[in-house]
Formats: C-alpha cells, structure tokens, sequence
C-alpha cells in the first residue's frame, strides 16, 4: 500500500497568510463601507508595474517564439549563458567578488530555491533558523524530516532556533553550540535588519569552523543603499568555502509575477559524506537542476537580463527608490504615533512592536478594525516575533502617506 | 559538520544527453562537411514556433504587466483559477471525465512535476517503473534514497523495473508481487506504446488491489488520434481512488522553452500513515506547492489558456498533425529499411530495433556516421532498452523525408 509523508502532518494547518486572508474576509464581509478605504500593507508583493526595459525585452523575445526560425525550445535547465554572465558580471565581478559564471543557477523563484536546496543536504544535519524567521525554511525542513513535532508556542522539536530582539538589533549572533546548516536573510524578512559587515564575518568564521554551510537569502539585497554593508555573503573572505546565496528578481525587478530568481553555488564548497570524505556540491546542485527542473521560459530569462541594460539598471533603481521613500514614510509615520521602530532603511519592511503589550494579532485585528490597514503579525514569522508586526513598504506613495497619517490618529 | 545528501553519488556520471552531445560534437569536430548535412531526431524538443493565440496572448499579457492597474504580481501557486477552470473543462469535463477545477495544480513542467511528487510520499514505498523508461522517474528516486547502488546493466536496487519488449508491446503488463508507486507513461517515452483500455484498466484494478498508486505520464496525450485508446487514467472507472495524472503543454502547445504544465491531485486519492489511516493526498501536494513554489508566469498562464480558444485549438491540432506527418514518414522510412518498428501512431516517437545484433550505442554511432542523423540509444533508457534506438518525429517534414531517405540507402 501506498504511504504518505507523515512528516506533512507536523505542518500547521493554518499558514500565515491564508489566515490573514480570512480574517480580511471576514471583516470586509461586516464592514462593507470601511472595506473600500481598506488598504494592505501585509504580504510582500510589489505593486508598480515591470520596468519599461522588461516589457521591450518581454515583447520581442514572444516575437521570436512567433518564427521558426529565431523559435526556442528547452534551454539550458540552469539557465541561458548569456543571463547567467550578465548575473555574475554585474552583481558580483563589477563589485569585486569572485563568482563565475556556471556557479550561477538561474530558477524560477527564490521560495522554490530555498526550499529544494534541502535535496542535496543528507537528513544527519542539524538546522539552524533566525527567530523571526521566512516560515519556507522552516517548514520545508519539517517537510523533509529534520524535525520533531511542533510545540505550543510553534517551535518545532530538533530545529535550533536563534532568537532576534530589540537587544540584538534582530540579528542574532552565532550560537555556542554546533550546527550544519544555517539559514541567514539579510536584509531580513520580516524584521527589516541588515546584517553589518562585522556581524556576517562572525558568522562566516562560526561556519568555517565549524564546516558549517550558510544558506544566505539576499532577495533585499537592491534596498541596501549604505555603502558599508554587504550586499553578498561572498564579499565576506572564506564565504566561497562555507555558504550558498540566493537571490531574485521579485523584489528589485518587480517580478513577484513574473518568477525569476538565481542561487549561486561556489565551486570551492565542500561538504562531508557518510564516509567522511569532503566533496562539492556545485555538481549535486547541477544534477538537481537538471534532473528535477528544466529551466526558466525563455521569455522571462530576456526580460531578467534587461534588468542589466543601462536603461534596466536605471529603471530597477527607479523602482527601488520609490518603494524606500514609502519605507521612510511609514517609519516616520509610525515613530510619530510613538512606537519602537526597527528596518524600513536598507529594507522594505518596517517591524514594529505593538503599543501597550499586545499580542501579534489582537495588534493586527486592532488596526484592520481602527485603520482598516493589514499589516502581518510578528507571531507568524515565530514566537520571537510575538509582540510584533510588520509593515510592507510595497505600495503606492499615496497609500503609505494615508498609512502613516492612519496610524498615527487612530484609537487603541 | 554539513553533510550531503550521499544518494546523489549513487547516480551515473553521464546522463544520456549530454552523452549523445559529447559523441556528436566530436564527429563534427572531426567531419565538418559531415556536420554541415547533420539532421537531429535525438531529443524530443519541438521545433516549430507557437501558434498565433499564444503569441496573441503573450503580448497581451506582457502590455498588462506594464500598466500599474493590470500589473500582476504573485498569483496562487497552483495557478489562476481561470487556467484550472479551462483545463478542467476541455481536457476532462467535457470529455466526460470527473476533474473539480481545484484539483488541477498548474506548473512550469512535466519533468519538475514528476520529480517533485515524490515529496508527498514516504520513502517506505517500494517503486515500480516499466523499462526501458523515461529516466527522471528512476532517478529522482536514486536522489530521494528509494534505492540501493547501480548494478552493471544500469540497474538501481531496491526499483522493480518491469521490462518491455516486443512480446509484450512495450506494455508490460502488472507484476505479480505487490508495489505501491508506479510510474506509467502513455503514450510511452521512448516507445511510442500506447496503452488500450484494458491494459490501464489492468493496472488500475492492480493499483486498488494493492492500495497502490499510479504516477500517470500523459505527457504525449494530444498525439492520440485511435478513438479507442484512452487520453487520461481518469477515463478508467475506480482511477480516481488510484491515480495522479502529470500532463504538459510542451508537446502539444510547443510549450518547451515557455514552461507550463499540470498534475491531477484527484481529492478521493487517499494514501496510508505510519500508524495505518488512510489521509488525502490533495492537501499534502497542495501544501508542497504553496510552500516550494511560487506559481508560474502570469504571461505564461495566459499562454496556456489560449491553448484552449478555438483558434487555439485548432492550431494545436495543427502542431500535432505536423508531428504526426512527420513519424508516419519516419516509420515507412524505417520500415522500408526493412527494420523492425514500433511506436510512431499515436505518439511523436518511433522506437527501431538495431539491424543486425548491434547495441543501441552502435547503431548510434553507424547511422551518425553513415547517415549523419542523431537517434537516441535506447539502452539510455533502461536496460531492456539494449538493441534499439529511438527517433523523434519533432522536425519539419523536410528533415523527416531526408532522414527516411537516408535511413533506407545508408551502408551498415
């Protein structure tokens, strides 16, 4: 007989997101007039429409599929030749980072990436998270079998859970004890820090120590615009020996519909087998791809390299500069109503702790009802982020300015 | 210390393909007269551009991306409800087959799809796969640690492979032990062999006898034109209690280098726990997609709805006819070479035992030389894939009359 994956069952019935769906729902249903003033400041997803440089791109490329001639069939699964230089050249080699051009991996999406990463790992690695923490890390980890059953405050049993707070700048330090495989995101999702130079070297040695591999999660990493901090784990000396990075096109492209991301793998990365042997995994990584995937439609890798362009590169600037000016409204919004504020510089998300001791979602429930906005609480992302909620800064100018005039005024 | 996923180096170094590229490249650097007449029947890859709705659709959906008002960002990863909608109703409904529009799971490919599903199993199932077979099946399942090492003929321990000859059609008929995932594909890659009726019905009252569950490969559906033959498992009454159906746009739509697919997660498919219950499985795959994915290309999903217009259609049916014409050439060529030929009715492959007792690899290797064309060995595919070749009919039907011409003058 057929066995399922009982490890799915250890799974939350209740994700995050559908459950603000339904409680949106539900208040909408109720409150018909403050429905339409209703404006969403919770999921991550871009608002401005893709850059003129991707639709020029978008548009031709459809005109070669149209010819037999100029027509494209299978591409190379990780990725054309011609996005995977534009990638490395412009994002790493310009900025002085060694990273050649078949260490990129070009995919779909960062969420996907993030996730199958975990097929080329053995089940044996202990798995550490940053608390609050993108629940994809966790809960493919679940998915897989690296963990016990969840407790009641939603930790689950064999994870090592590292805990940002107020104290630590939401950047946790490297723990005491070992583990293998460490995920970081900075600029984070949810709470807006930005690992400093300092702190990812810190991190980059507890992992070269101790032969640990960091699974550096960069999709922010266009909002940087502090010239002291890093923008990739490999600006970081031995980071080529101990961590894989993940980037995408959703949140400086505005592809989040569009669906283009990369990974990179450095040649120079080793980890152990049973025997005790110590191999790449760049040639794990390539077999995945090619095996369980067969690469990116054709038309999207165009547009992703038009981001390169100069008109790309101005366009992508464009976009990113306006999402940051929500950003700095909505912190100056929120700081003026006289919460403590963390992120919404060098990051799109504005973390916020909720006034007078509340809850993650009696926070959330109080400003659907006061402000009719949506943020996402803190408790979501983990029980470190209980206390806490998250502003997107993906929106109109306009739409921020009343966010911030909103939670300003409203009654708690 | 990481370790890696060790099953990986279970798996053999040269992948068919890139296999047959390292062959052909080397005779072209050594013939270069001989490359310049060089026809490729090796991999399955379309040829001919998208039809007119498609290219239609694109552009209209690339000129919404550029409008904030019309921009789409992320979508439901399991695809917009009116892809499902359309799907659901052409490919089943309306050919009298029971499939609700949610349990269409809309992807960016076959190949990615049967790779993945393995997720929301358990790794105590024991694995059944035909042979010769399409080999993502077998080694998704040497990279999840469902086998033992290779053996000298290519075999994995711990996989049932039932073998196809032409006693038995290349359908190979239930085993008489119990498994409890099998992997079908009808019409069949490499073979060309499509099952009748009664054989799927055969394998579906296995698959209940055993509470086993069928993985149904209806990649190469459009090519039937027989009214007796079945398009989907789900035609087979008791198959919604024993089957998921993977099918693809690339073969019928040219979707190859655009990307889009679908699974059938039936909601009556159950499947048993560790501790004996029997649970859906549609909840489990419906989380794997909502938390490893991220839906495919909004351009791209209106594509594939525009397979569905009339016009659509029609020009569908046009690609699948071109095809078609193609392997009705190829066999009579073959044929005409007095060789022994299956496949190539009701399917784009034409499956041709090798003249004279040589091995798939040296035929390969003759007719590359002699007739300067590229097959595919058909022990690539599996052991009892050992004295035959494959030929793809993807082509344009000059390449096709050529390759039938010199099929039946070349010297052996």
């Amino acid at each position: 007989m057929a066995h399922l994956n009982d490890h799915y069952l250890k799974l939350k019935a209740g994700y995050l997101f559908p459950e603000i769906g339904r409680r949106v729902k539900a208040f909408c249903d109720a409150h018909p007039d403050a429905a339409k003033r209703l404006i969403r400041c919770g999921i991550g997803d871009v608002t401005e429409p893709l850059p003129p440089a991707v639709i020029a791109a978008l548009h031709q490329a459809v005109d070669e599929m149209a010819v037999r001639e100029t027509f494209k069939g299978y591409g190379p699964e990780q990725g054309y030749e011609w996005l995977r230089a534009a990638i490395a050249q412009h994002d790493y080699r310009a900025r002085g980072i060694e990273v050649a051009d078949d260490e990129i991996f070009v995919s779909d999406g960062s969420k996907c990436d993030c996730g199958n990463i975990l097929d080329i790992f053995g089940n044996q690695n202990r798995i550490a998270v940053t608390d609050p923490v993108y629940p994809v890390y966790v809960d493919t980890n679940v998915m897989a079998g690296h963990t016990g059953p969840i407790d009641d405050f939603g930790a689950f049993a064999g994870l090592v859970y590292l805990a940002g707070n107020a104290d630590n700048g939401f950047v946790p330090a490297p723990p005491t004890e070992a583990v293998d495989l460490i995920y970081l995101c900075s600029p984070n999702n949810p709470t807006g820090a930005v690992m400093t130079r300092a702190q990812l070297t810190a991190w980059v040695n507890y992992a070269l120590a101790h032969r640990a591999i960091i699974l550096f999660d960069a999709a922010y990493e266009a909002y940087i615009t502090d010239p002291a901090l890093p923008h990739s784990v490999f600006e970081i000396p031995g980071a080529r020996e101990c961590a894989i990075e993940f980037r995408s096109f959703s949140k400086n492209g505005g592809f989040t519909g569009t669906r283009c991301a990369f990974t990179v793998v450095p040649k120079t990365l080793l980890a152990d087998t049973e025997t005790g042997e110590r191999r790449p995994l760049h040639p794990l990584w390539q077999r995945r791809m090619t095996t369980k995937f067969n690469g990116v439609s054709y038309p999207v890798q165009r547009a992703a390299a038009a981001l390169y362009s100069p008109a790309g590169q101005a366009q992508v600037r464009g976009l990113v500069e306006h999402y940051l000016g929500n950003a700095r409204v909505l912190v100056a919004g929120a700081q003026a109503a006289g919460w403590r504020v963390f992120g919404g510089v060098n990051a799109p998300y504005i973390w916020v702790q909720t006034p007078g001791g509340l809850t993650s979602w009696q926070a959330f429930d109080k400003i659907l009802h006061a402000a009719n906005v949506v943020i996402t609480p803190g408790s979501g992302f983990g029980q470190a982020g209980e206390g806490w909620f998250r502003i997107s800064s993906f929106n109109s100018r306009a739409n921020a300015e009343e966010v911030a005039k909103r939670l300003q005024t409203m009654k708690w």
